[in-house]
C-alpha cells in the first residue's frame, strides 16, 4: 500500500484545485485533540516519529498519480499537476511522550497549502490512534503503581500495524515488555510469552505439560496454572520447578478467575514449597481499573500482563482530533459553523508547574515561569534532530506525570487540568470572528 | 515487518517444545466469539480472505528465526527446528458475509500441531477485528433502510492499515463508497470526497470557492456548505449550481449542527432554486443510532457518510474471541477454569431458517431444514476456491440480513439469537468433562 494514497479523496481534489489556481502560498495546519474523552484526566503525545518518518518520505510517484486518476475517474493527465509533490515544509511539534491536554497542538504543519492539505489523513491516522493508545497504556502505568506491565495485546487490535504500534507506545509509557515478537525486535523491548491454555491441553497432564516445557526451556519459565483446576495447577507448578531446581526469574500465569484470591492463596502455596522467588504474573482482561483494584487489595501480584482494553483503547478508541487550517498566505482563519470554533494562528502551548497551561500564539513572548511544549522538529523537509529514542520520550513522560495533580492521575474519574487561552490569541480569535462574520453577512 | 514474527512470543516456546516432544499429530483448533458485545444482535463474519491469504503464503525463513532467536535471548540454533515451517493443514470456515452468533466458530484451522499453533495470533488480529468492524458497519446499512452511506473513518482508524480494512468490510456489507483512495483503487470502490472547511477558508469568499472548486471539476461536485453559517452557505451553493448550470449528480454536504433540521432547510432552499436533482450528504460524528434517528424523523438526507465510530467499531472495539484447542491426535480437549469453558472436538453450525443455529459436531448428520455453515475453503495449505469477491460476500450478508429476526435487527437494544448445542455435542461435552476433572482429582 502506498502511503501516498492511503489518504482522502478530498485531499486530492483539494490540491488538484490549489494547484489550477496558483495557491501556493505557506498555510499552517494545528492537529489537536478538542475535547478529552470521559475517563481521561491527560493525553500522552504520540505518533510524531511515524509522522516525521512519513514526511519525510512523502512523494508522489507515477503509480500514485494513477491510482487517484482511476479514484476520481478523470484521466491520467488531469492529475499530472501532482506528480513530483513531496513534502518540504516546517513542523513544530510536542515530542512524544509529554503530556498534552485539550486543545493542545500536538504538531503544527507550515508548508505550501497543496502539500500541507495532502498529507492531512495520512498525519491524522497516525497521530490519533497513537495517542489514544499511549494515553491508556499511561494510565495502566499509573494503576499499577511501580509494579511491571507487559502488553499482550496483539491479538486483539485493529490488525497487526496497529498492534506493532501499540508494542512500541506501552513500552513509551514504561511497560516492561511486550508478548509482540516483531515489536520486540524492531523496537528493542524485551520480549515475554509463557504458554497457552492448548499446551497444557495437548499433554496427557498439566504436569507432564510443565516438564516438558522445561525441557525445552532450560532458562527461566512461567508455567500457566488456571487451564483445570489453578490451586492445584499452582501445586503441580511448584512441584516441578522445585524438582527441577529452578526459581529464581521463573512465574507462574493467572489467567482467570479471581485474580486477586488466587494470587494470594498461590504466593502461600510458593513460598510454602521455598519458591519465594517465582513471580506471579496476573493476565485476562485486565486495563488499569483491574490493576489498581488488585494493587489496592494488596494483591500479591508481581507482574500485570494488559491487553486487549489497552491495545484498543477500549473505553476510547478514537480521539475527536482535527487537523485545521489556522493561517494561509500570513492571513490568521478559523471555522465558525457550531459547536467546532477553531482559534486562529499558528500556537505555542507554554507549561507551567503542575501543568498549569497556557495556549498562546506561537510568536508571543512565553509566561514567566514557562517552557514552550512545541519544538521545531522539521525544517525544509528534513528533520531537525537525529530521530527520537523510546528512552528519551520514556523520560519526557516521567517528568509530565511527576508534575501532573493528583486530580488528573487517579483512575476514577479523573478531572484533567484545563489550558488557559493567552490574552493576544483571545483578541486574535475575537478580530477573526468579526472580520469573517461581517463578511458573511455581506453574502460573500 | 514479517507477518511470520508478528506474534506473541509464546507461540514460539510451544512450538519448539512440540517439536523437541516430537508432537506433530493433528490438532484443530476453533475460532469463536464468546459472547456478543451489548448492542449487537448478530455479527458479520469476516477477515477470512486476509486469513488464508496469510496461511498459503506462512513460512518460517531464515531472518525470521534469527529474529526468534533474538526476542528469546537464545542461540539461533536453538530456534532452527522452526526454520522452513509452512502451513499444509485445512481450514474450515464461514464466508465472509455471514452472520454468526455467539459460541459459533468462525473458523477451525487442523493440521500438525506446531503449525496450527504458530498461525494462532496472527489469525485472531486479523478475524477479531475484522468482524468486529464489519458488525458495526452492517448495523449503520440497517440504519440507512436503503440509503447510501459511505466510508469516511480513515484518519480516525488505528493506522492506515486498519484504514484499508475497514473500507474494505463497509463495502462488504453494502456501503456505496470510500473516501480512501488506496481501499478504492485496491477493492474496487467507488471512491468518495468533497472538500474540507480548510478548503473554504483558504478562499475570500465561500463562493469564491466553489466556483474555484467546479472549475477544476467539470464532473459532478459536492459543495461543503457548513463553514461559516450553513443556511448561507446552501443558498451559495445553490446560486453556483445553478449559474453554472450543475445539478444531477451534485451534492452539498452537512458536517455539524442539527442535521435534520439543516436537511429539511436546504431541501425547500434546492427545490425552489430548481435543483431537485442535487443530492443532500450529511456528515460528522454519524453512528447506526444517528442515523436511524434521522432516518425515524424523515430528514431529506440522500447519503450517510460516517466515519470515526464505524471504522474503530467504537461502542465494541473488540470481540471477546478465542482460538481453542479442541481436538489432538484424534483426542477431544477443553478447558475447565472459571468461567471460560470450552466445547471439545471440531464442530458445525447448522442453520435453520431465521437464524435458528444449531452448533453440533463437524461430523454430525445435519438436522432436518438446516444448512451447515462452515465450508472447507483450505486443504493441504491450499485455498479450495478461487479467492472470494466482495459481491458475493455482500450477496451471503444480504441473504442472511433477510432471514434475521426483528429482535436482532433493530438498533436500539439487539437481541441475537441463541444457538443451541447439539445432543451429541451436549453428550460429548459431559464426557470429557469427567474425564478431565477425574484426572485432574487423581492429581495428575
Amino acid at each position: 500500500m502506498s502511503q501516498v494514497t492511503s489518504t482522502d479523496l478530498y485531499e486530492v481534489t483539494m490540491v488538484l484545485s490549489y494547484l489550477r489556481e496558483d495557491m501556493r502560498a505557506p498555510a499552517t495546519f494545528s492537529l489537536f485533540v478538542r475535547d478529552l474523552p470521559p475517563g481521561r484526566g491527560f493525553l500522552v503525545a504520540a505518533g510524531l516519529e511515524p509522522a516525521l518518518d512519513y514526511l519525510s518520505r512523502f512523494l508522489v510517484g507515477r503509480s500514485d498519480v494513477r491510482e487517484f486518476a482511476e479514484a476520481l475517474r478523470r484521466p491520467v493527465e488531469d492529475v499530472e499537476p501532482l506528480h513530483g509533490l513531496s513534502f518540504d515544509g516546517q513542523v513544530r511539534a510536542v515530542p512524544e511522550g509529554r503530556l498534552v491536554l485539550a486543545g493542545e497542538p500536538l504538531l503544527e504543519v507550515t508548508a505550501p497549502l497543496p502539500q500541507a492539505q495532502l498529507v492531512e489523513t495520512y498525519l491524522l491516522s497516525l497521530v490519533c490512534h497513537q495517542t489514544a493508545v499511549a494515553s491508556k497504556a499511561a494510565r495502566c502505568v499509573l494503576a499499577a503503581a511501580g509494579r511491571p506491565l507487559v502488553d499482550f495485546s496483539l491479538r486483539r487490535n485493529h490488525g497487526p500495524e496497529a498492534g506493532m504500534q501499540a508494542a512500541r507506545l506501552c513500552a513509551l509509557v514504561g511497560f516492561a515488555g511486550t508478548s509482540n515478537v516483531a515489536a520486540a525486535t524492531r523496537y528493542g523491548i524485551p520480549a515475554s510469552g509463557t504458554m497457552a491454555h492448548s499446551y497444557i491441553e495437548t499433554f496427557a497432564s498439566e504436569e507432564d505439560a510443565f516438564r516438558a516445557f522445561a525441557r525445552t526451556h532450560p532458562g527461566p519459565v512461567t508455567f500457566l496454572v488456571d487451564t483445570y483446576d489453578t490451586d492445584r495447577g499452582v501445586a503441580t507448578a511448584a512441584r516441578v520447578l522445585s524438582d527441577l531446581g529452578r526459581g529464581p526469574g521463573c512465574g507462574i500465569r493467572l489467567d482467570s478467575g479471581d485474580l486477586g484470591a488466587l494470587a494470594r492463596r498461590a504466593r502461600t502455596a510458593l513460598d510454602a514449597a521455598g519458591l519465594r522467588d517465582v513471580q506471579i504474573i496476573a493476565s485476562g482482561g485486565l486495563d488499569e481499573y483491574a490493576v489498581a483494584a488488585l494493587v489496592r487489595d494488596g494483591a500479591p501480584i508481581d507482574v500485570f500482563a494488559v491487553g486487549t482494553k489497552v491495545g484498543t483503547a477500549a473505553d476510547a478508541p478514537y480521539l475527536d482530533a482535527a487537523y485545521k487550517l489556522v493561517e494561509y498566505d500570513g492571513r490568521p482563519v478559523m471555522k465558525l459553523s457550531s459547536a467546532k470554533v477553531t482559534a486562529p494562528a499558528p500556537k505555542q502551548v507554554f507549561r507551567g508547574p503542575g501543568l498549569r497551561d497556557v495556549i498562546g500564539l506561537a510568536n508571543e513572548e512565553p509566561p514567566e515561569d514557562t517552557e514552550p511544549l512545541l519544538r521545531t522538529v522539521m525544517r525544509g523537509g528534513l528533520r531537525t534532530d537525529p530521530p527520537d529514542t523510546l528512552a528519551s520520550a520514556r523520560a519526557r513522560f516521567e517528568a509530565d506525570v511527576a508534575a501532573l495533580p493528583e486530580e488528573a492521575r487517579r483512575i476514577e474519574s479523573p478531572m484533567p487540568p484545563v489550558p488557559v487561552v493567552s490574552t493576544r490569541l483571545s483578541a486574535l480569535t475575537t478580530v477573526v470572528r468579526h472580520r469573517i462574520e461581517a463578511r458573511t453577512r455581506a453574502g460573500r
